[in-house]
């Protein structure tokens, strides 16, 4: 694994800084003649920007996006595609009376002892920031798999102790908090506000869904669909714990629980989440993300500077009482970006036994029991 | 992510399959000069085969392995080291019923599915029996990481509804579930057994924890040790969650309780479980995984064929009741190869600094007060 | 670039030294359903090996090979495919008196300066002997690429000063040189005769030529067709060059000359050597490797050991007196593994533009002119 | 080998097209805390571009360049280091008459097979423009690798059949030509003017020699320094071979000409060019390059068109004679980055070994005598 890269056949790699010039992305191996639409991704982009709402960060960050490669009349070229944000609203002088600080929860100290020099405005490469770069990363990778029949859909299914219970797709992008089930909306939003007037924070819950993935992505060993779901979602900040299908749930259920059978018209159950073996089965893939409370609260908390003297620090800016509220959108880029380059994978496997395979093609679409 | 294939610097690649002439690994770029002790290893392996108590399969696998390259006169040489194990005790027979069938919750149909030819003997590469080859990496890495002081310990903490609270880890060893809590080890036995009664399954959780991990390790942004550590534990046969430090339980939290404060003897906590923003803090790094229960139960399921036909199938053989039990040795042996893979690309970093850089050194581990 | 991995989705892992228990190679990513003939990788095993004329070394190596995995009723099951060569004739004793001096023109001291441990005999991991690796992967790769109309051959195009000028390729293999020029073998014999009496040494040339590679192969920018072909034929022991079509006479000649027209029935020349923007052509791919003398000679050579002090070395052993005559299999076996790799990623790229993309299909391919 | 990534620890990615908005390049995997000169950079980026004498080509390409990322108060923050050029001069309109067409000895039609889709203007993806991102890359890798004593220089050795014998280094970059030899230097400018006249080119040879490396670096058996600098200077546009110290000499020599000896000052020759067995041994690294003629000429060659008929095509604009001219900072660059990316894996290597190795540390450089 390698730093600010992703993917084998579809391949993502990343820069920017929260207050640097500019961040992007170099999406390389997307195959020509794709249609993009820029508007699709802008309005991912729009999904993840703070400002949207009084539940969220109220920093400015327009988030404009430019193409600068790759795309020639309105097509992909099969050669890497460049996308660039300039940072706008970058307020650094919110940030230099910590420069020597380590805030608590936070990146500071690891990178200052891993790289020994720091652009330690607004947390600089460590920022959640950079995730712009994956969801227009992901905003293409969509695209891409659109053509192959599998869509996205994410949702902030727990807020502090709230769960949301309902999965009413159609309304979560209707609502602050990404809440999919009405019943709990008001209590979400309750328990944010409440955290907040605490001038504290909380933690949430996303879930991703892929319906429509084709049977046989991933590829065994290492490079199982579900341990790249691992790394994906490990690597958007904040992510303190994955699962896939019922998860942590099958710790302390039976064997006889959760065996999902199959008949020829489909799994009767989804407990394994859309993966077998590391292998897509054609049920829908589900992942939950546990996302912790925002580290930056205006709260005293004993730290330390880069003297390694005992400090007072108090973390004030604009921060985001819930984090979790954004990271919907990005977990879908991840998800979509994985995807994609083990579809690449996969169709290289089968194009290729068609030239020498006589197998009869059947069809291995499993679809749930109605 | 590359099938077979895992890490940068320290790289390993396996193959072979549960019921083929032989498994093995080759790890890649494992510096020179290092003391192989090869019964560390076959120590690491004979805590993962099957056997070794009545509460796992009895199968007979004695898991001998060979060096085949890589040491000499028994010091590494910086060549690949590849290392070898025959299969002896398999009894393809036992397979042969359901050459056409596809086992609920086995890789047996995605495997179908993706490759349209497969070894249906014992799941074939599918089967847990290849994390043998981890194990043999894994012994190497922890050799490796020992020089750097880090270590290693891992234990079942949970048995289905039965869970560890205390963590006395040098009794994990002594007992047949390798459970750190002699409290509830009766309990958790008693789970089982009354699994094993009612011809089903039962799930756990695994904890492994790698102490003296150097501050710095991990490559932000999509090779966060976090990354690194959902990628590997994802990996792992039956695993259908993973979480770091306070996990899943950050999602109820408020940031308050979560914050790590920092002193200059260290972390007041590890709510972070060793890494903040993706790179190692010095403090433990702490993993948990959510092990599912074994697929194959002696119960009539309904299934498919190759033919896509309903059929009812019942999974005959030598199954472990709980399949947890022997995933501790596998967890350790994943964290020591990403650990050993990230230690190097740590070293490059800073070995490259001392020949520009001015900055004076200091000491940047920290510890947790005492 | 790492270690002794080579390749993106048909990916060549080696392993073993000369004189250690075995050899072997993990291919990994193979597709499936591929029917593996043993014969034809065994086949050209021979061709590599010592002890087949008496203008080679008289080492005797069967290397007879063992598939350990991925392979299941004869056919491949898209899981890694290693292959293992036990070694057998290795007679250490002749290297123990330069167990501590650095042959000139070899590994040796390279090994010692990077690793401070080597295997010494033989050249270990430096032996040209770990090409029958390479040679089993490329056995593999050819059967893979034959599927698509691809086909090899290669031959010693210069021995010494003598030049072969034509190219009978189907007298190759029925001459101890691999000569494709009969007007010239018995000059070429001479030519290796006369360095062996002179107890010397004689460089040679080798050519390999890819047929019927479909257009469109390669990765523009860095994975041009080209540059793997450099990293694939620089690997090989003992080539210290490589050029593709005109090569080096591109230098002296004007760019009406080499300037290959195109008409609809193809290119009328093949000064580019099937490669054009780092894309295959259609046109046969064209590649030639020049391969320097052995450096084992029994002369009086100066040297140092390993502590630096100087000493007279003469290389006794059983050598070749002209390596490159055994070369011609080893090219071939790493063109039709790169080959094969481009050709599944143009596969993932063609397959997944079908899912979106209207362009009607054309006929890309272009024949040279009759 | 992936599409326009480069390197493993130090790692290159390139984006962009001669005529599309901008091009740039991501570098990961620079160490922190190294001051840049952005001025070096700027001067190699010069050195590359086109209109510097009557010599080259007359477009005006400014090539000035832009820090976006990972650089923070002048010093690597060892994040990605993003760096920009937007395209100025790009004439597109010269293009639309060959839109549908495809140019002699050009990647038009191979991009065109492949993609299906392509931007013709000005070569796309496949002009020799992306080598400015190279050059900008290698400029920071040069940077780093001064650190550890390595520099750099290149010429251009021969011009049509007029070839240097001298290397007298410090004139180089003082003619037009980067001759390294005065008594050619006219002869090379008449071979140019010549072949100018009459409206064709001219192929050059290309010198590149690293002083200064490390002994150890290049990593057997695909990543030897050799396959390395074969990927590598292949992937430079109309580069059709590549030879390493005696390189195509050593075809026709015997063994005992080519035998560098070694006493305790150092080799006595270096007809090895600085590797052996694909190590550095110390002895200054000397590649040289074949490149083709400008593949553009006025002159009235047969081709087709997209739809296969054929078509008389005379490619006007504004080309290089001799395009070997602004290629020796290319050849340097992409020697640099390789060579940062060897030198952080040793490092890697030899800073683990000094955790658990006690063998004595000795002074591997050898010294060519004096």
């Amino acid at each position: 694994m390698l730093g600010s890269h992703f993917g084998t056949l579809f391949r993502v790699s990343t820069f920017g800084e929260s207050h640097g010039p500019a961040l992007g992305v170099i999406v390389d191996g997307c195959p020509a003649g794709l249609e993009v639409d820029a508007e699709k991704i802008q309005y991912d982009l729009n999904r993840r920007r703070p400002g949207q709402s009084k539940l969220v960060s109220p920093r400015k960050e327009s988030d404009e996006f430019e193409i600068l490669s790759g795309v020639f009349e309105g097509k992909t070229t099969g050669c890497p595609i460049a996308m660039l944000i300039r940072n706008t609203d970058a307020k650094s002088k919110d940030y230099s009376a910590i420069k020597d600080l380590f805030r608590p929860g936070h990146a500071d100290f690891t990178y200052f002892a891993k790289h020994g020099h720091r652009d330690y405005r607004g947390g600089g490469r460590s920022s959640a920031r950079e995730t712009a770069a994956r969801v227009m990363a992901g905003g293409l990778a969509k695209q891409l798999l659109a053509s192959a029949g599998v869509s996205f859909k994410s949702a902030v299914t727990q807020v502090g102790k709230v769960q949301a219970i309902k999965r009413i797709w159609e309304q979560v992008e209707e609502n602050d908090v990404r809440c999919p089930d009405p019943d709990v909306l008001e209590a979400m939003i309750a328990e944010i506000e409440s955290a907040r007037k605490a001038r504290d924070s909380v933690g949430g819950m996303v879930e991703v869904v892929a319906d429509g993935v084709p049977v046989g992505l991933g590829e065994p060993v290492f490079a199982k669909l579900d341990a790249a779901i691992g790394a994906a979602m490990f690597s958007i900040p904040a992510v303190k714990g994955v699962e896939i299908g019922s998860g942590f749930e099958c710790v302390s259920a039976r064997g006889s629980e959760l065996n999902d059978e199959m008949t020829p018209s489909g799994f009767t159950s989804n407990h394994h989440g859309g993966t077998l073996g590391g292998i897509s089965s054609g049920a829908p893939i589900v992942v939950r993300l546990a996302i912790k409370p925002t580290s930056s609260i205006p709260q005293d908390k004993r730290s330390i500077d880069t003297s390694f003297q005992s400090q007072t620090i108090k973390t004030l800016g604009r921060h985001d009482p819930c984090v979790a509220l954004r990271a919907p959108v990005i977990a879908e880029a991840m998800l979509a970006i994985l995807l994609a380059d083990f579809w690449l994978q996969q169709l290289a496997q089968t194009a290729a036994r068609e030239h020498y395979s006589t197998v009869e093609k059947i069809q291995y679409s499993l679809k749930k029991d109605d």
